[in-house]
């Protein structure tokens, strides 16, 4: 009989939305009239920009004619996208990065997921503690980790934490590790990492051989001008690092799907018999190979992102969601509750109050404000104890939530 | 240093489709007035249909507006596409086939390199040969094969010749294998599968305990009413067959971006420990964990497939190409030449006229015709002698190169 892949049966079952979901249904069920505002999932809700819906309704329309229709177009994505990318993403920010550096893809959560596949089976890989499970799973899914404990920790991985007590700024591995996984702005925490903590994590891993694996999805909300918005900012960046980025929540293609990866040409990586391997052909073979590129439609929406009117409109939004997350954090401060993140980033990390754990803060908020967050703890065992609230809905929605919770927690 | 996947380092540099665009290329130079014609690459040309164009404006619009913006999806897919699929691609031909089972993605490419991430590394792989080389180099990168030989071969693949001598139908394996790729109207031989061969390989799949992966991506080709659409179709195919389906080369969606897999509920394979795990479930777990479903927008495009419009000009589109193909058979056949394929299938296979290789029939058709084709040994060792010709061309462009191979060849 065909086998599986056995490592899939080390999994936790996807265990933190479905509970949640769970949960928010008993609640439901039971108390069918409670206005239930859900600040839980990472999703934008405004409309995406109106430079980009006029792109695309260009482009369905250039799919029309024979002269203008496209079929198969480049795996690595068109190189009037690619160029636009490089030059304003990075080049304008300083970065030495080109277009053909660049591959544009479906989903950042597809290409954080599928860069494994270029590389060994033997590497040892570093997550931060808390830290978005796709990293995670897809380790355990490759074969990279034992099996899961109690708390969820699988064997093998090097959890690096990011608490209140080290200021959301993991340590150095202190043992030796190849691959790395950094997010800023964080998901879920919410928190950033400055040149100098960067320039850290890049010159231990030029030291150690190691790839940092840069997720900048949500660098569009960083409003310090003093942080980094691209790991290529920082000198050595192109030797060690591949950077992973998302049309997701700047420009709200969460639906509409659009990302990019660069992965720098000269950035090596070891064969077995010692000869060092440049990972862009390794990336651009396995592309080329399990993947067709992105709509045509899709990349002429991404493309309006760099128009003068598509910087203006998703600056709009960006602005809109970071004013969410300023009425949360100071709303929840005035509830007497400790707020980590929300200034640089669209997610405000809760301490929860009262000691409470993640899911009994969980609960409380469900059952006596109808809010519904996120368990910290759902994000990592470092993540107990903390709550994560999300700044994107609507002002209304923000605004009628923060209320309820002030009032509850006030009162006490 | 962060290792490889060394098993990258065994593919063949991609041969076939640089070298033909190199050839080209020099001849371009030498003779830059030549009108070069390309019917080389499986490739559509013809705008897309008119009701899917209508779907994907009015989805870009419903991303205009709050009430209608749609964020991350189901990774699986909108249940009003997978409810359509299930219908009119399955039930309407009697396949037990559920709205549930089936997987919506971007692409049949990246679905049959993707679905190896579910199996084990120890499973025994049977491809035919001629083939599609995206079955063969996933594999390869999966670390399921040896090292290539000089034709290309790769060590511990089965490999099942389709020749003219075998009519096309590939002999059961004779040493025991677990997993198939059966490709039906296959590509690149325009060769089908009767009900009957085809009842004998799911008998057989069924007897050893191996599944069987079914590329119908040109199932909309058949025209000849007994021949099978789906595996479904073939009592006990639940138990063993996993069905890749596409809207590119029904509905003209190479640039446009839309597929599904179908994998059965209770299609089980076995864990090392001789567990029996539903693959359904593994399958539903590596997309929820390493994609993020299509775009709206090109989902309400696939969806308008469905519609009595959608379902008229899909078929005027594929009258159109079997046209084309039909004047490719006659008027090589004209020439003197051997044709295959074409009648169910938008390819026709050549058997190369005067003992020629492959690629000195390249060779000859560019020098003589300026028709570029894809040389049968491309594909595999037993295309060797053969010759693929597509028909995804203007009508005007394959009168003209079928006009010039018919004086070049039969003069002589």
């Amino acid at each position: 009989m065909a086998t599986v892949n056995d490592n899939y049966l080390k999994l936790k079952a996807g265990y933190l939305f479905p509970e949640i979901a769970r949960r928010v249904s008993v609640f439901a069920e039971a108390n069918p009239t409670a206005p239930i505002i859900k600040l839980g999932i990472g999703d934008v809700t405004e409309p995406l920009p109106e430079a980009c819906r006029t792109a695309m309704i260009q482009a369905v329309k250039d799919m029309g004619d024979r002269e203008t229709f496209k079929g198969y177009g480049p795996e690595q994505g068109y190189l009037w996208l690619r160029e636009k990318i490089a030059a304003q993403d990075f080049q304008a920010r300083g970065c030495d990065i080109e277009a053909a550096e660049v591959f544009v893809s479906d989903g950042a959560k597809c290409d954080t997921g599928n860069i494994l596949d270029i590389f060994g089976k033997d590497n040892k890989i570093a997550v931060t503690d808390p830290v978005y499970p796709v990293y995670v799973d897809t380790n355990v899914m490759a074969g990279h980790t034992g099996a899961a404990s109690d708390s969820g920790e699988y064997e093998g991985l090097v959890y690096l934490p990011m608490t209140a007590d080290n200021h959301f700024s993991p340590a150095l591995p202190t043992t030796k590790v190849d691959l790395i996984y950094l997010c800023f702005p964080n998901n879920p925490t919410g928190a950033t990492v400055t040149r100098t903590e960067l320039k850290q994590w890049v010159d231990y891993a030029r030291e150690q051989g190691a790839i940092i694996f840069f997720d900048a999805a949500y660098e569009a909300y960083i409003t310090d001008p003093e942080l980094p918005h691209s790991i290529y900012e920082i000198e050595g960046a192109r030797d060690c690092a591949i950077e992973f980025r998302s049309f997701s929540k700047n420009a709200g293609f969460t639906g509409t799907r659009c990302a990019y990866t660069v992965v720098p040409k000269g950035l090596m990586a070891k064969a077995s018999d010692g000869a060092e391997v440049e990972l862009h052909k390794l990336w651009n073979r396995r592309q080329s190979t399990k993947f067709n590129g992105v709509s045509y439609i899709v990349q002429r929406g991404a493309e309006a992102v760099y128009s003068p009117a598509g910087q203006q409109q998703i600056q709009g939004l960006i602005d809109f969601y970071l004013e969410n997350a300023r009425i949360v954090r100071e709303q929840l401060t005035q509830a007497g509750i400790d707020v980590y993140g929300g200034v640089n980033a669209p997610y405000v990390w809760v301490k929860t109050p009262e000691g409470l754990s993640s899911w009994d803060f969980f609960d409380k908020l469900l059952n006596t404000c109808y809010v519904v967050g996120t368990p910290g703890s759902g994000f990592g065992a470092a993540g107990e104890g903390y709550f994560r609230i999300s700044a994107f809905n609507s002002r209304e929605n923000v605004n009628e939530a923060m209320q309820r919770i002030v009032q509850t927690f006030k009162a006490q």
